[in-house]
């Protein structure tokens, strides 16, 4: 049985779905591998790479495919090309992408999205959102030192002593944690706030200090806070104005897939920063969690530069890729058994990342939106 | 008696010879100090900083003050603006500016040179040369880290760990030393080269592997390398290409001041480096340790982006000021007795760092170069 690797097409996206690292455990475990030509060329694997570990190079790689394997949702042309019952493995946003879901769903394949992989213990070999997040939030660290035009790290010289930076970093996930420790790595003093109070002892755990506001804490699912009060809202932000006006660099992260991204700093609080102070905000594409912040540019708001992400991951395209392509080979084998692919839709992960299964719409919120 | 701070004009310069908390250091010993309007700008200082700090802002700040302190040498209307006997300190690199040097001497000026403090224990406080390239050798790790497509720790995820990236250091000097150090403390593997066999314990002290090369080691003089025959540079060269083409990152920082870098890199070494790997030259300026690398600019060769570092302080501008600021207002306070600036000739620090004085040129290559 044949797998197809996508060679991504959207613009910016420079990752890909298997690096020629991981392809021996797919032919090991019985599968022929088939490359469309280029994918790996911005993750800076060539076609040569990917056929010294056993793949097939070709324009025909999905051409009845049991299997695509893709970062962004499948192409028209993609989709069109695989057989019935053909497996397809990549982010899909579902519920925004109601037109793709019902061409999965006439073409009678079997489509997983990534970001639906349940969060829990057995799945996080696969947890695609958090691999990608770990890179993310590294990023934003190094994007935030690079730009500061003063030290991380307290450093002790013949000309005086100098203080370490003062970080606030906004939203302890998987991405606010990573950014934590590596600014805690380069020495910086480190405050984070997440508005679920178990982020704490994470915070903590990383060498930060966890910033407690006067608010009665929020309590996530499946690792997320949950939205809030308009009320409780403006008294965070208020709240939180005179750690963002201490800080020599802000890192925001806060943000849940799919939703618009809550917004924690306003301009007028950027702008009360000091000059030359850096803020990163990683939630830009979702609409933000700073007031003023653009997707995939630098903007100046006061004295400070505002950096706003935009295919973060894409951005460490080498780091991304073999993470990602670790969680899909571990979804995908997951889904097989005896060299065939055969997903069993009793089991959670299984059932909970499926979209579209035998003719029909599996995800209950997708499918509600297209009835 | 009147102290002005000169606003930068040279394009690229965003430093400034004093920051405002630095003022009453001046002011403290008995001096006036005039800035000159936005001259701390680009290092985010306002002019209202400096007022607040208890300095005058004025066009005229070097109309007969007793010392002009500055970042880039003096401009002529600078030093027509001063009275005789006024005292300039700033970067002057005696020896390629001799028209200048002879209009300081013609002015009756006494022109101090901070690339010319001597590297003595008394004089480290002094020390630009040393303080400006701590900030250099940070930023080229920084740099070096944000342009790699992975990770520079080692980390343990989900999907897999994660091996630590490699990192070479060529040149252990300053900056050299304070690359490896912020390198290590990303998490990176960082092996270093000196030409110094002395510089292998230092590289040691903070985490690295120092790189011995089969070759019989040159002893440097004031904390610099001396030069080596062409036979032993093409030695080094060939002992060298393996540890390039092994390393993800490459940083070099091999440069002697006033002096062409030697070439350390070919770009046939470059190219041998795996797809991806980043290379940043802070020698560019200097003529560059690495064939092909292009100061202020990033050039690709094989599969390397290449990083060619330019004023590398000024893109830290609060942080190099801060130090440089330092660094001038201990030498001026160093030729200062009783609220009066008398420089002492026949103090090693005064007498070495010292370009014209009296009507003379104090410096002898200089002198030499203008006889």
């Amino acid at each position: 049985m044949k797998i197809a690797i996508a060679a991504e097409t959207r613009s910016g996206e420079r990752r890909v779905a298997l690096v020629p690292g991981l392809v021996s455990r797919l032919t090991g475990a019985g599968f022929e591998v088939a490359v469309e030509p280029g994918a790996g060329a911005a993750a800076h694997h060539t076609d040569d790479d990917y056929r010294a570990a056993g793949a097939e190079v070709t324009e025909d790689a999905a051409q009845d495919a049991a299997a695509l394997l893709g970062v962004a949702p499948p192409t028209d042309k993609q989709v069109d090309a695989l057989a019935a019952h053909a497996v397809v493995v990549s982010f899909l946003p579902a519920t925004q992408e109601l037109a793709l879901v019902a061409r999965l769903r006439d073409a009678n394949l079997s489509a997983f999205a990534m970001e639906l992989v349940p969060r829990t213990s057995r799945a996080q070999s696969m947890d695609a959102l958090s691999s990608q997040a770990l890179v993310s939030g590294y990023r934003c660290a190094l994007v935030a030192a690079e730009r500061l035009p003063r030290f991380f790290p307290l450093l002790m010289t013949a000309a005086g002593t100098v203080a370490p930076a003062k970080v606030l970093v906004l939203g302890a996930g998987v991405a606010g944690l990573q950014a934590t420790a590596t600014a805690r790595r380069l020495g910086a003093v480190v405050k984070a706030y997440d508005v679920r109070a178990a982020a704490a002892e994470e915070v903590r755990s990383v060498g930060a200090e966890f910033v407690e506001l006067d608010l009665p804490p929020l309590e996530g699912a499946g690792g997320y806070a949950r939205e809030m009060t308009e009320e409780r809202a403006a008294r965070q932000l208020e709240l939180l104005a005179p750690y963002v006006a201490e800080a020599d660099a802000l890192i925001t992260t806060a943000a849940v897939p799919g939703r618009t991204a809550p917004m924690l700093v306003t301009s007028e609080m950027v702008a009360a920063m000091r000059a030359g102070s850096v803020v990163v905000d990683l939630a830009a594409e979702q609409g933000g969690n700073v007031e003023g912040a653009v997707a995939g540019e630098e903007v100046t708001i006061g004295g400070a530069r505002v950096w706003g992400g935009r295919n973060v991951p894409s951005q460490m395209p080498a780091q991304a890729s073999q993470l990602y392509a670790s969680n899909v080979v571990n979804l995908l084998l997951h889904l097989a058994s005896d060299g065939k692919l055969a997903p069993d839709l009793d089991d959670d992960i299984v059932s909970g990342s499926c979209v579209t299964h035998e003719g029909e719409v599996h995800h209950a919120p997708t499918r509600a939106l297209l009835s």
